[in-house]
C-alpha cells in the first residue's frame, strides 16, 4: 500500500482546509467577534497538514482502489475532527464529540444537529457550520467524478477497482476540466440562489447560510424552527433548488454544452420528479385537513418532500405531528434519495429504478425460462455485473443499516426514534421522527450513539465501501 | 395456461379440506358443543371441491410454473377463505373479515390474531384455529419438496421455472416417498411434543393446540397471555420444540437414512444455532435488570428467541416492555427466521447466509480485481444464477415490506406499531411492538389494513412470487 501517498494527499487536504477555515474567520471579524479559534484551527490545519506532506512525500503518484478508499475515508474523518475545533474552542459546543457529530454532519452534508437551537451561535462559528455543508457538497462532486470515469448518467455503479483512486491530481485531464465545469455549476447555482433569497428579504448572511445548506442538501438552519418563519416565497425558493441540487449534475452539463434535449431522455430524472410529484400530492391531501388551506398544504408538502428526497433536512413544519400516511412516505423517501451524480444522500433514483427493473426481469425469467430479456437503463443495457454489485450494494447496505439500528437501541427513547434517527443519519437526511423530530435535535443521545451516528453518516454519504475498508483489518496487515 | 388442472386441483384439495374439518367437528362433538357450523363448512368445502373436480376433468396434467404457482396462492386464498367460515358461522368470531384474516394467519403459520382473549372460544373452534397452523406447516413441507427437487440443502433458491409445479401428484417417485418420510417426521415430533406436554401436567386438549402451534411455527393461544402461565418446565419443553421446528426437515431425514454425522457440517445449521445462542445470550443480560433472576431472564429469553426465530409468535412475557435493546434484537431476528425447508416464515439463515457470503466476495473483488474466488454454501459453489435470484429476491423482499407499511399507515396506530406489524406478518411471527405486542392483539386495525396484513402474510409464507404472479394482469390476458 501506498502509504505515503496516502499520507501526503491527506496533508494537502489539511492545507485546503486551513486555508477554507479563513472564510468563516473573516465573517466573524467582520461582525467583531472573537476569532481566536479559528487562527487555532487554521494554523493547527495548515501546520499538521505541512507535516504531513513533508514527512511523507510519496516516491510514487500512482494509486489504486484500495488507497483511494483509505484516502476517502480518512479525509472525511480527518477534515471533521479538525474541523469540529472551532466550536469545541469557542466552547459553543463545549463537549468534543458533540462538536465532532455536529462537524460531520456538517461535511457529510447531512444537517443533523446537537444544537436544540443554533441561533445562539456567533455569526463566524454558524457561518463554519454551513460552510461545511458546502465544502462536503464539493467533494462528493470530486467524488462523484472520479467514480465515474465516463460522463454516462447510467454509471451508478460503485468505484470500479481497476481505477486509480479519487484524486483530483489523478484525473484524466478531460475528467479534470469536467469537474471544474461542474464546480462552477455548483458556485453559480449557489449565488443564485443567495440572490434570490436576498430578493425575498433575507439579510445576506441568512441568504448565504441557507444556500450553502441547500447547495450542499445538508441542512443545517440557524433558527430553531428551520425554515418554518419565512415567508411563502423564500420556501418555495428553497424547495425549487432543494430539488434543484438534487439532480444529477452532468444533466447540467449536457444542458450547457450538449443539445438540452438530452437530458429529457433521462429516465432517473423521469423517476425522480415522477416520485416527487405523487409524494406532494399524496402528503398534500393527507395534511389538508390539518392546514384547511390547499395553497398552504401543498407549499408545505412540496417543501418537505423536496427536503427528504434531495436529503437535506429543512422543515418549515413539525412534521412529526403530521398523519401517519405523510410520515410514512417521508420515513420510505429517506431511502430513495434523489439522483445518483448529486449532492444528495440516500441510495439514489437510478439504484431504486434498477433493481426495480431487475426484479421486474427476473420474474419474466421465472415464468419463461428461455425469456433472454435484458435491463435496460437510459437507453444502455447494463450488464451482468453492474447489476450483481447493485443488488449486494443493496444487501450490504440493509445489513449496515441493522448494524446501526441495534448499536443505537441501548438508548432509551424507542423503536421509533432509534430507527428513523439511524434512517435518516445513514442516508444523509439529518432529522427523523419521535425524540429527534424536526422540532427536537440529537442532543440526548449519550456520546457512545452520537459516534454510532458519525460513523453512519461517513457509511452514508461515501456510500459504505471506503469506511469498510479502512476499519477492516487486512487493510492494515503487513503481509 | 392449463385452466382446467388449475381448478381440478383446487376442487381435490377443498375435498381434502373437508376431511380435515372433520377433526374439529369430532372435537366439538366430545365436549358437547354445537358443530353445526363445521358442518355446513364441510359439506360446503365438499360439494365446492367437487364441483369443481367434476366440471373442470382436465385434458392433461402436464402444468408448468406459472400454473404451479397460481395453484399455490389460490390453494392458500380458497382454503383460508372456507376455513373462515366455523368462526363466522358459529358467531365466534362475527365479522368475517376477522375471521379470514384469523384463518389465513392459521394457515400461513403466522399466529397474529383479532382475538384479545382466545380463551372464550369454544373447544371445537380453538380447536379448528391451531389445526390450520398444523395442516399450513404440512402444506409448506409439500411445496418445499416440490421446490426442492434435490435433496441437498443447499437448494434454498425459489422455484425453478423449467419444474412442474408443486403438486403431490405430480412430483417424482423417490420425492414422492421423501414428502411422506417428512410427513412422518412432523407426525412424530408432534406427537412426541404433546406427550411431553401432557407428562408436564397439561392437559390433551392444551397439549394438542399447543403442538399444532409450535410443528406449524403458528404461535396461536387459547389464553390471553399466549404461555406466561406455564410452568418453567412446560415452557422449556415449547422452546426446545420451537427451536426444533426450525430446523430444516431434510436434515432430520439425513439423520435418521444417512450417516447422523453428514448433518453436523450444515452451515446453516450452525449460523442458525450460533445466532440463536448469541440473541439469548444478549437479551438475558439486558433482561437481568427486570427480572432480578438468572434462571428466569434465561428461560424467558431463550423461549421469546426460539419463538421470533421459529416465527412461531408464542410469548412467556411482555416483550413489547422490555429495554430497547432487547427489542431491537427481537425485531431484527423477525426477518432472519429460520433455516429453509423447515415450516418458520422470515428469510431464512440459509438466504442470509449466503447474502453475506456474496458480499464479502463482492468487497473482495472491489480490492483484487483479478480474485476469482467463488461463493461456497454447504461445502458446494453457488452459481451466478442462484446469486442473482437470491439478491433480486431481497430487494422485492424489501420494496414489499416498504409497500406494507405504506398502506398500514392509514392507521393512527404510530411508526412503531405499523411497521411492526408488517415486519411480523410478513415474516409470518405473530406478534409485534406497539399496539400489536404479545399482550394485544390486530382486533383494533380496519378491515382494510386487516386484508392488506393477510394479504402480507400470504406474500410471506408463499415467498412472494406465487402471490404475485396470481395478481399480474399478465397472467391472466388471453394472448
Amino acid at each position: 500500500m501506498n502509504r505515503r501517498m496516502i499520507l501526503y494527499t491527506l496533508g494537502k487536504l489539511m492545507q485546503i482546509e486551513a486555508i477554507l477555515l479563513v472564510v468563516p474567520l473573516a465573517v466573524g471579524g467582520i461582525y467583531g467577534e472573537n476569532v481566536l479559534s479559528f487562527v487555532i484551527t487554521a494554523l493547527s490545519a495548515a501546520g499538521i497538514g505541512t507535516l504531513f506532506v513533508l514527512i511523507s512525500p510519496p516516491r510514487t503518484r500512482v494509486i489504486y482502489a484500495k488507497e483511494g478508499f483509505i484516502i476517502v475515508a480518512l479525509a472525511w474523518l480527518f477534515l471533521s475532527a479538525l474541523g469540529a475545533l472551532p466550536f469545541y474552542l469557542s466552547r459553543e459546543i463545549p463537549n468534543y464529540v458533540d462538536a465532532f457529530f455536529e462537524t460531520v454532519s456538517g461535511f457529510t452534508t447531512t444537517g443533523a444537529s446537537i444544537l436544540p437551537d443554533p441561533s445562539s451561535l456567533s455569526h463566524g462559528t454558524a457561518f463554519w457550520r454551513s460552510f461545511t455543508h458546502w465544502i462536503g457538497g464539493m467533494g462528493i462532486i470530486v467524488l462523484c467524478m472520479a467514480m465515474i470515469p465516463s460522463l454516462s448518467a447510467r454509471s451508478i455503479h460503485i468505484m470500479r477497482a481497476e481505477m486509480p483512486g479519487p484524486i483530483v491530481g489523478k484525473l484524466v485531464p478531460r475528467a479534470r476540466d469536467t469537474a471544474k465545469i461542474l464546480y462552477l455549476i455548483y458556485v453559480a447555482m449557489t449565488i443564485v440562489q443567495i440572490i434570490m433569497l436576498c430578493v425575498g428579504g433575507m439579510n445576506l448572511f441568512d441568504s448565504a447560510v441557507y444556500s450553502f445548506g441547500t447547495a450542499g442538501t445538508g441542512g443545517f438552519a440557524v433558527s430553531a424552527d428551520s425554515c418554518g418563519s419565512f415567508t411563502p416565497y423564500i420556501q418555495n425558493t428553497i424547495t425549487v433548488f432543494m430539488f434543484l441540487f438534487g439532480v444529477n449534475f452532468n444533466l447540467y452539463y449536457l444542458l450547457i454544452f450538449k443539445r438540452g434535449r438530452s437530458i429529457l431522455k433521462s429516465e432517473e430524472l423521469w423517476a425522480y420528479f415522477g416520485i416527487a410529484a405523487a409524494s406532494i400530492t399524496i402528503i398534500a391531501v393527507n395534511i389538508y385537513p390539518t392546514y384547511k388551506s390547499a395553497s398552504d398544504s401543498l407549499r408545505l408538502s412540496a417543501f418537505q418532500v423536496g427536503s427528504i428526497m434531495s436529503t437535506t433536512g429543512y422543515s418549515t413544519a413539525d412534521f412529526n405531528l403530521w398523519p401517519g400516511l405523510s410520515k410514512a412516505v417521508l420515513l420510505l423517501l429517506m431511502f430513495f434519495g434523489a439522483c445518483a451524480g448529486s449532492t444528495a444522500g440516500g441510495l439514489k433514483i437510478s439504484r431504486v429504478v434498477l433493481l426495480i427493473k431487475m426484479i421486474r426481469c427476473n420474474l419474466r425469467k421465472l415464468i419463461h425460462p428461455r425469456y433472454v430479456g435484458t435491463v435496460q437503463l437510459e437507453g444502455k443495457t447494463v450488464n451482468e455485473e453492474t447489476q450483481r454489485s447493485v443488488a449486494n450494494y443493496f444487501a450490504l447496505y440493509a445489513f449496515i443499516l441493522g448494524s446501526i439500528f441495534l448499536l443505537l437501541s441501548f438508548e432509551p427513547f424507542g423503536i421509533e426514534t432509534n430507527l428513523s434517527a439511524a434512517i435518516s443519519c445513514f442516508n444523509n437526511v439529518g432529522p427523523g421522527f419521535g425524540f429527534v423530530g424536526p422540532a427536537s435535535s440529537y442532543a440526548d443521545y449519550s456520546a457512545f450513539s452520537k459516534l454510532v451516528l458519525s460513523f453512519a453518516m461517513l457509511l452514508g454519504r461515501l456510500e459504505i465501501y471506503p469506511v469498510l475498508f479502512l476499519i477492516a483489518p487486512s487493510t492494515w496487515s503487513r503481509k
